[in-house]
């Protein structure tokens, strides 16, 4: 063999993995996780359902985990949803192999994934891994879609995947139910019709009178919602990703998904979870004030910050914005240099560790002025 | 939209998911599940390992899985393997998401996977998956390899990804060294050349005599050697599966994993495991007895019986064996109708599930030999 090995696809040559710089700094506000851990109750509830799973764990797990899928369909309907039936749900390891799943069904050769910029970084790469082809239109200055361009977008490339993140991630930005409806209808319109998926991940810590697509599929056949139990369920290490559909959608995406994908602990961890949630969700009350006084913060500040539905804030502008990260680094204060040029994403953490990135930013800030212009030219 | 919705791609519509049949009979052989649970030792130990992991379950897991690939290496090591570092180590949700890995990072259009019938069903959905085109050799009449085709077809046919279990599933079958080492160097031979990965999901069970390929990796780059926790670690529920192989090939799949795909639970539940392997590993010498002997009686009732280095035996033959295999679903024993026409396979489980499996088949055999030319034809 040439020095090619190993015989990697070209397209992946020289692609570095996706993931965010893990550093060891005491202040982790960079990949948008959840600072509560679970409570002593849940974790020990957690051991427990694993124990009693462990001792059966030389079978196969349940194929079809017809208990997780009723446990999530009856959270859905306390959280936006309504008449959500289990055959409507599924589940996978991460909502990213959920959206992996989703694009193995209804993307591929010859079909079009389609979402706006500036979105989720992971999109493009799904569609890679599916070899479906990827097109980003574009979101207006203050991250939300422009409706009549987003429609006419979705009529001429005719995708057989939509990809709508509400809020949108880095941005913060959550969709309008009529601008999920008008695109839903749009990809409807042709043949063979587009799915379109609203990426929910965050969609527990939305401001209120946000609305949930939840209660749009009655409505739509053709709409997805995906949700996590990563970040308002604070359990992004148990890796679930779940979402709601026409049990069509559901028994398409079973004929691509790995047999047993989902293994007895992650579902019975997930379970145990999901009796706690009050418990666990309680804390996303928390997180949501915190996250609207860090925008107010931020702007007392002058600097430019998206509305955010999300536990994250965008915010800015910087001439360089890799000095400031650098520079929160410094002091033990880890964020995400993500989103548009000029744009730092913080995601919201304890009320300790978001006075930490206070500090740090002023200081940051003030040590840059001198060296670059800054938010004076926001 | 039309009748068509939802708009799955083409070629995947009226595909019915992959999976045995889960009927509720007492005597499961059919899906070669170890049929010893973890010990209540390691049961507890999967659940306070889990119980740790719980209360940080809020952050993303490692997602290197650095501790895992460590102990992995070590018990390679002990199980035919030697110098296996971490760095050689990749791990996922079941050795079926390991081999879509390899397949996304090899495969794709316009290169080909090559495998050599009759052989595991669930190969060509790998390939199917990733739009990689699938070409099917053939087994001789033991189920052997034949080297010089097996060779040319190589040569021929240039696989990017060569995949050859051993032992077979469904038949049994290991690959000596020398087909190993020739198929390597076939595969080394073209440009990009291919990766071999030889699939030893049952590779603990082979018979005293059979080496294992992991003591090839230090001779062939190209080689990459599978092997799963749920059979010889009795952790079918937990979908672990892992490889050993060059570093840079572990580094290629790195290229098209899902970040974080392996969950902090996943995590704990394969260490605490991999604490207890003298225990679990153990039950494996009972199996292999069992093995040997269903060989030796099914020989001396007049099958047809392929040796088997695996925890599952496949004989035969039958005119109908769909008769024989509900015969013995009446009779409460579920084994899997698969391999060649003619044959059965039947999974090893425990000295009385293997007692009820003799009755049954000699009570199914003498009810249907009135109807139907059985073993008098084979």
């Amino acid at each position: 063999m040439s020095g090619a090995f190993p015989p990697l696809r070209e397209e992946l040559r020289g692609i570095e993995p996706y993931g965010a710089p893990q550093l060891d700094v005491p202040v982790q506000l960079n990949v948008n996780e959840n600072p509560y851990g679970p409570s002593p109750e849940a974790a020990a509830d957690i051991a427990r359902a694993v124990g009693e799973a462990a001792v059966s764990l030389n079978r196969y797990p349940d194929r079809e985990f017809v208990a997780l899928r009723a446990a999530l369909a009856t959270y859905l309907n306390s959280s936006g949803g309504s008449a959500i039936v289990p055959e409507m749900v599924w589940a996978a390891n991460g909502s990213n192999e959920v959206m992996l799943q989703l694009l193995q069904a209804f993307g591929g050769p010859g079909r079009v994934a389609l979402s706006f910029a500036p979105t989720y970084s992971m999109y493009p790469e799904y569609a890679r891994d599916t070899l479906t082809e990827w097109v980003a239109g574009h979101r207006a200055e203050d991250f939300s879609l422009d409706l009549d361009a987003a429609g006419d977008l979705v009529l001429e490339k005719q995708p057989s995947v939509v990809l709508l993140p509400s809020p949108n991630n880095p941005t913060g930005t959550a969709l309008p139910p009529e601008a999920v409806s008008m695109l839903c209808e749009a990809a409807a319109s042709y043949e063979p019709g587009g799915v379109v998926v609203v990426d929910e991940a965050y969609g527990e810590f939305r401001r209120a009178g946000t609305p949930s697509a939840l209660e749009l599929l009655a409505v739509h056949r053709n709409l997805v919602v995906t949700r996590t139990m990563s970040k308002a369920f604070a359990l992004a290490g148990a890796r679930v990703g779940y979402l709601a559909a026409d049990p069509a959608i559901c028994d398409a995406i079973r004929v691509v998904r790995l047999p047993y994908h989902l293994s007895a602990v992650t579902q019975a961890t997930a379970l145990a979870a999901l009796r706690h949630a009050p418990e666990l969700l309680g804390r996303v009350d928390d997180l949501r004030v915190e996250r609207d006084a860090t925008v107010v913060w931020l702007r007392e500040q002058g600097f430019e910050v998206a509305d955010s539905d999300a536990n994250f804030v965008l915010f800015g502008r910087f001439a360089d914005r890799h000095a400031v990260w650098r520079g929160l680094v410094d002091r033990g204060v880890l964020i995400r240099e993500t989103g548009p040029d000029g744009w730092l994403r913080v995601s919201i953490g304890t009320a300790g560790e978001m006075a930490a990135f206070r500090q740090a930013l002023l200081e940051t800030v003030r040590q840059t002025t001198d060296q670059t212009s800054t938010r004076d030219t926001a």
